[in-house]
């Protein structure tokens, strides 16, 4: 089975395709750049937008639904918005359809013209704000927590299973305060739920920052982010968080009368994070054979494989395969007893560590007579012989021991890959050898960064928050530097 | 507050309009065609969608996704589905905007024009029996037991919030199976849920039944449905669920080989339903002072209004109402204590009233003495006095009783409306008159159907599930008629 996949060593992007793919995680589609969430791969979603969900309500947040388009003119009412999407933009023109008169099938009725062309939404600031203007006329309707799990299109010449696609799935998160203080508060503690739950739910250890002007979300005052480390170096934005300021009230003039009556623009936020997260998630963690997932948010923690020798013993096999499956789903976990007798248990084997189950237990008839099974796991692939009685507490264990130590594996890895350069030559070099993040001095232009990315292809991945202050010069420029920032190749 | 309601005497149509803005389950867009969820009617959609989705998965099916976009031509392989859905399609036809040079602000790029046009799904047979394809070659893949919820679009002339917008939320369930018996049994097995869901959960009961020819799906073989009876007299189709015979499996060449080696066409199902529940959900039981909602579902269950009179003792009733409001969530109701005392309580009490929350405990002073609290039923209006001691198991078994009196109180309405007409004079009375379902013999044909809907705008609901035969004429033609099938007018 494992020969299917491509190694990381011959072809990292390769690797990811085979073990997306492979893995069953996603497929793709008819449709350019779209892709099709499979089963597997969607139910892995699922665990992780009910988890993202809860510490959402948790902090107070509810959900709603906006519309799926958005009419064209929104988009150009808030100028570096329609600039940072317009590029991208999914554009419906007509709604109908007919028979061809000259029998070419069918065609675009062009007689049903929209009279102004709708947008799929790229993300839905223009036409939330435009609503909140309706909902938000006093302090008292703030402030206004909301969010919504939807799908969005952003036209993407390149794209990758999960990394990059045309159509993706995510939540986006739009408040609106009576101040600017209340606002940068909520970004920021949305950037914490998004990083613990990055941390404690996808065991992907994050770096908290802001970006710079460049890499700003298009329409924000200030954004922050969460950047991860994927195995071959290059970093991933695992998510955003926006301080919107007054951009989209202005733009959509929604102002609320504050305790004394005065007028004021609202203030706002937007947040979101993606399905581009189990991407994420794959490349950081997997290996040559297959997907390795973190037992809180596997679709599937514990798969119990028979070892059949012939059909005589089979039905005591499965009777206590079943009771086994009983006990540990009866303590929370989610198990697969697979009696499938069509396939081999070498087959079931590696399809459950091409699937990325955290934890595999066979049994065959020694085992029963011993009262034992054997319990292996997928992270390190260590193989014990474990009693059966008192195996629902020794799995749960066993499940928290392997989310903690792929934390720490991805966190070790993160943090060796975290390097300094004082000079060009050895900025260069990290980048091409070693890869990770580059911590270094920069002037703080945008003209600067711009010519570090076409000559490095390294972008700043953001200014880490809590950073401490240093004297430098830049690594390109030679002009001063107040911090350094953190550089990458990234996805 | 309830002065704001148009009636249902007065205006119906108004009535509803009224509930659906008021009752904050949502509100017109910029797009027209297109409604916003608020957030307490997506916290409805939210309760309904878990139900269902834990409805699907106890019956073995599984979540996945797949693209919003259709190719053009894939809606024309099945030629009876394109006829269905060609004159409702809205059309995506570019991909960029750009900077009008001569000034006029963002157009559509007319450079970036797709070769094919992308239909955005009106529902989804065409795209995914197109994935089928490639994932179906064996028995062994078969049964395919995939669900799948989702935005969809039909350009729709004539809106109205929730019953038939443009963009509306749902769920489609999408099966393949080896024979066409076990396809059959999926179909029925879907409405089966379907109904139960609409009964037990609702309070909505449903008449199950099979649609004639005229009113099946595009592509389908059989289209079953639930429908049911609002207070207007008008019926609502309220779920269906298809047999698609081997239609699309055709269209998309999807065949498998079954255990002797022989290649066969795939068969199918596919069964849906959207937000449009809510909309039955509110025509069926609400009344004139606002929303009713059944309690297993009810985004709020219990609410707790604090009378204050004067500040000194508002501690006192605040830390009761939160230790009564402990005691309900501890018990699993969903409750709110509503210390806001910037509204009076009467605002309060019409606020609950107009959003349907089941039960509503007020406690002022003297409750707090009597260490007792008055109850008020939604539905009823009915008020009493409880002993605040075992208030949980109170409330549990309230909430179960208003439950069951919605149900029933809803299934007598509709069992006084099902009447029977053998007269064309009886027919045209009734459904004038009294409305509701009209029992009448009909001679089968297509043409017959459309020549009473044109004279009456009834249509053919179903003809039930296990309908008894009977001998009789056609209520228009007087030709023979084998049964009788339930007509209404219908939303």
């Amino acid at each position: 089975m494992s020969k299917e996949i491509t190694s990381r060593a011959a072809d990292y992007s390769q690797w990811y395709n085979d073990l997306v793919i492979k893995g069953s995680l996603a497929d793709y589609s008819a449709v350019k750049g779209c892709m099709v969430i499979k089963p597997y791969g969607f139910g892995l979603w699922e665990k992780m937008r009910d988890q993202l969900d809860k510490m959402f309500k948790d902090t107070g947040h509810v959900n709603a639904y906006f519309p799926l388009f958005i009419p064209k003119s929104f988009l150009s009412k808030e100028a570096a918005h329609v600039e940072g999407f317009a590029k991208e933009c999914a554009v419906v023109t007509h709604y109908r359809l007919k028979n061809d008169p000259n029998g070419g099938g069918v065609i675009v009725d062009p007689e049903a013209k929209l009279e102004e062309e709708l947008i799929v939404r790229p993300t839905s600031e223009t036409i939330i704000w435009n609503t909140y203007k309706t909902w938000i006329q006093s302090y008292r309707d703030l402030p206004l927590l909301i969010n919504q799990w939807a799908n969005v299109v952003r036209w993407e010449m390149r794209t990758r299973l999960f990394l990059r696609t045309t159509e993706f799935l995510w939540q986006e998160g739009h408040t609106a305060h009576a101040t600017a203080q209340e606002a940068i508060a909520e970004t920021k503690q949305m950037l914490d739920v998004y990083a613990t739950f990055a941390e404690e739910y996808m065991a992907l250890p994050v770096i908290r920052g802001v970006k710079t002007e460049s890499e700003r979300f298009a329409g924000a005052v200030d954004t922050y982010c969460i950047e991860a480390l994927m195995q071959d170096g290059k970093a991933l934005q695992a998510g955003t968080s926006h301080f919107l300021g007054q951009n989209f009230a202005r733009a959509f003039d929604v102002k609320f009368s504050d305790k004394n009556n005065k007028l004021e623009y609202v203030w706002a936020t937007s947040w979101g994070v993606s399905t581009r997260l189990i991407g994420a998630l794959v490349m950081a963690h997997s290996d040559d054979d297959g997907l390795i997932l973190p037992p809180k948010i596997a679709p599937l923690q514990v798969v119990i494989v028979p070892i059949y020798k012939g059909e005589d013993r089979k039905d005591l096999l499965d009777a206590k395969g079943k009771e086994l499956a009983g006990q540990l789903k009866a303590a929370g976990i989610s198990v697969k007893f697979d009696d499938n007798d069509n396939t081999r248990p070498g087959f079931k084997f590696a399809e459950y560590e091409m699937k990325g189950v955290p934890v595999r237990i066979a049994m065959g008839l020694r085992d029963l007579e011993n009262a034992s099974v054997e319990i292996a796991r997928r992270d390190t692939k260590e193989k014990t012989t474990i009693p059966m009685d008192g195996l629902p507490a020794y799995v749960s264990g066993l499940l928290n021991t392997i989310q903690q130590a792929m934390y720490d594996k991805a966190l070790a890895y993160r943090d060796q890959h975290i390097s300094r350069a004082d000079t060009w030559e050895e900025f260069e070099q990290l980048l091409d050898g070693k890869g990770g993040f580059v911590a270094a001095h920069w002037d703080g232009t945008p003209a600067t960064e711009e010519a570090i990315k076409e000559k490095t292809k390294a972008t700043i991945r953001c200014i880490p928050l809590n950073n401490p202050p240093e004297e430098g010069k830049c690594i390109l420029t030679g002009k001063p530097s107040k911090e350094r920032v953190l550089f990458a190749r990234a996805y």
